[in-house]
């Protein structure tokens, strides 16, 4: 009885619409009935994190995660499964980074993490003055004569007053990903950014930063959003303190490495292709449970979906799990450039890339007059959590494929709590909840049957 | 400019509505600047939960609850704070329980805990045969020569294929709340509780049960949901096997304590009332801070944001801090009693308990034409989390107010996570995420606004 009243709650908004859409909530109920029940995203997930770990491009782990993923991916009944060779950089961390407040005699520890993509401090560390900046034009202010041979410190906390972590992220992350250059190109010796983080703990964010080679490459890390405001009261207090921090990272050049992809061909339009994808590299610091082992069982299991419930798609559906999204996009450039030499038409690219969290958004990159049209589709998929379409589409890996006409899909959950994991040891499977990973796979497949069945 | 951006963004929707509507909107917008920039509703929370901790009726800490929240209310400047008084019972759980599978000479410990106002065991524990169930109608059919004597052990779990938390927990939740009493009848010495949640880990969850004057009193308790499949697979390979458990809870008789209240008068129609409320204690094991110190907060905070920005609501708001929903529901059913005594009417009650996760739903309990002219309100909410606005409108502490003509209205926020913490020693301050509990303030002061407002 309960079952049959939950049923009604899902359907009952479409009794009074056209029949196709009854129809429509019927299969993606389904989709709810058979991941709920029979699911496989959430147990793939802990394979990834916990039998595997953080999966950076050119580690082991990203190898055997590439394996993984295409067994699983073949054991599936799909049309066909293949990997798609891809060089990659491989950067490593080295010995766990050390840093350190000098405080006249004593040394007070505090916690770091080198930023992804960074040059070495020299061998016994680095120590010089550090002093705080929130901004590049306040760094340029200051003139090259007091920021030569010093340490700079970027420490803009992100935006509280602000609607969502994408928007604080948006609004600080360039510390992180030109700090470096901008530091260097004033005489500046190594540079500190404050984590990315509305969290206020004691991990250290890592992520990429980026070099020109026209800079000077100049050391970079991150350091927790406790430590940075404990630093920045001790600057405050002493003007001409000294920072100490120690990393051996180095880049060990290209590797080969693949996307792994599975498709289900369509049985009406088997030319245009509907994507879905998330990256299966990840950060090395933990174990890249949110970002991004949650995209990709997702995409795995959207397709999964279809086949478990004999379900043949009008479109061709296909499963991408790009490799190097988090310090080269190499895995989404390779998979465009192919797409585009054998002249395949990519209908829509959905891309999810935002955590395991409750589903809340889909942004789809289309007109306002198409996208008026697609609000029914909201109206299906509001029982699992879609609260709104909109027209922010988009996403990382799939971006290249825009060029080629594709509609770019960002599949967005909620995302208050993303930034408290991205990128930090802390990002692991304990903090993915089971039932809202299946939402998300729930909704996102649900989207893909639309999209087969409708297209544009 | 980011800022200004998502001032746009907020308020855009609107500009081909009313002035109101817009005016409305720069309202909630205001709402949310205050209180994400200057906030207390989490300071307080933590204070709740580490400084005070558990708070169940009639305890030590439920009195530090009653002063601490009638202080800080008398700083805000409202019109008026007073304590209304109300006898509750005072159960205390005692020494830690001890729970053991017997299987012959060897004892395997499982994590267990007395269920609220449960009786205690005879001083030496409870060793009997156990029979697993799952339904009370399983109970009735297997008949009082099976039982007697016997242990009881109800495990039915949380369905997995409904779609909220809530829904799952109304499904399983009759065998806490009338196992004792149903497996009594039968003649068992005993019961045992499949914890009431998806969550599969270590946690027993407590919670309220009832016992009834005409059937004798058994003591009952609550097993973890690893433990108890652990049981439920070592019942199936030994059908005689036994349990033990010793638990020492016991009722104390009834004490005073406390509803906390503020208001802030209206000057348009000041003797109509809108309510805001969450209730004030909780359950000893953990502390309380999703259950319910999320809402006892959100309530104060709601007003406080009308009175720190100076905005005069033309209807009387109120927050009641009710006292005893866990175990008696004393608070609530006292306020409305004096409420009703007092001629006052109470046009809207509101209820947040629910837990400090993202908002998502408002439930109001009027009907689908007025409801329907609620609608453009779920747009002023949106950006602030509020998915929709339903029927589905109540709750424990203010559904005493039904029968006096109140419209009723639960706040409700996501609810996938909330019984992974509910009546456990885990609903620890560190699950309240600070952003997703403000996201919620601004949406009930939001509503409150509209309501104070328009009125219905």
């Amino acid at each position: 009885m309960k079952k049959a009243l939950l049923i009604i709650l899902t359907l009952v908004f479409f009794e009074s619409k056209s029949q196709n859409y009854y129809n429509d909530s019927l299969a993606i109920r389904l989709f709810f009935e058979t991941e709920f029940t029979q699911g496989k995203a959430y147990n793939w997930l802990q394979h990834l994190c916990l039998s595997i770990g953080g999966r950076l491009s050119g580690s082991k782990q990203a190898e055997m995660a590439v394996n993984y993923t295409f067994e699983e991916l073949n054991k599936q009944g799909f049309d066909s499964v293949w990997l798609q060779p891809v060089m990659v950089p491989h950067w490593v961390r080295g010995a766990k980074e050390v840093g350190k407040i000098v405080l006249g005699k004593k040394n007070i520890p505090v916690n770091i993490c080198a930023l992804g993509n960074s040059v070495a401090t020299p061998k016994e560390g680095l120590t010089a003055e550090i002093i705080e900046v929130k901004t590049f034009d306040e760094l340029r202010a200051l003139g090259s004569n007091r920021i030569k041979g010093k340490i700079v410190f970027f420490n803009r906390p992100f935006p509280v007053n602000v609607l969502t972590g994408g928007a604080a992220y948006g609004a600080s992350v360039d510390q992180r990903g030109r700090g470096p250059i901008e530091a260097a190109k004033m005489g500046a010796v190594g540079v500190v950014v404050r984590s990315m983080t509305h969290a206020y703990d004691h991990f250290p964010h890592t992520g990429a930063t980026n070099y020109l080679d026209s800079v000077v490459k100049i050391p970079g890390c991150a350091i927790s959003t406790v430590d940075a405001d404990m630093l920045s009261n001790l600057i405050a207090a002493n003007p001409n303190l000294k920072f100490y921090f120690k990393q051996d990272c180095k880049y060990l050049g290209e590797v080969l490495s693949y996307n792994v992809i599975a498709q289900i061909n369509g049985n009406v339009y088997p030319n245009e292709i509907i994507l879905v994808g998330g990256h299966l590299d990840s950060w090395d610091n933990g174990q890249g449970a949110h970002d991004d082992g949650s995209g990709s069982v997702q995409s795995m299991e959207a397709l999964r979906l279809f086949a478990v419930n004999g379900i043949r798609p009008k479109r061709t559906l296909r499963c991408v799990l790009f490799m190097n999204e988090e310090n080269g996009l190499k895995g989404g450039l390779e998979y465009a450039r192919v797409a585009a030499m054998n002249n395949e038409k990519h209908l829509a690219a959905i891309e999810t890339d935002a955590g395991g969290f409750m589903p809340r958004e889909i942004g789809i990159s289309v007109s306002a007059d198409t996208l008026n049209k697609l609000q029914p589709w909201q109206k299906l998929l509001a029982p699992y959590g879609i609260q709104t379409i909109n027209q922010f589409g988009g996403g990382a890996d799939i971006g290249p494929l825009k060029k080629q006409g594709t509609v770019l899909i960002g599949y967005h959950p909620d995302g208050q709590k993303y930034f408290d994991y991205h990128h930090t040891a802390n990002d692991t499977f304990d903090k993915v909840n089971k039932r809202e990973l299946q939402f998300g796979v729930v909704s996102i497949a649900g989207l893909m049957y639309l999209l087969s069945e409708y297209g544009f």
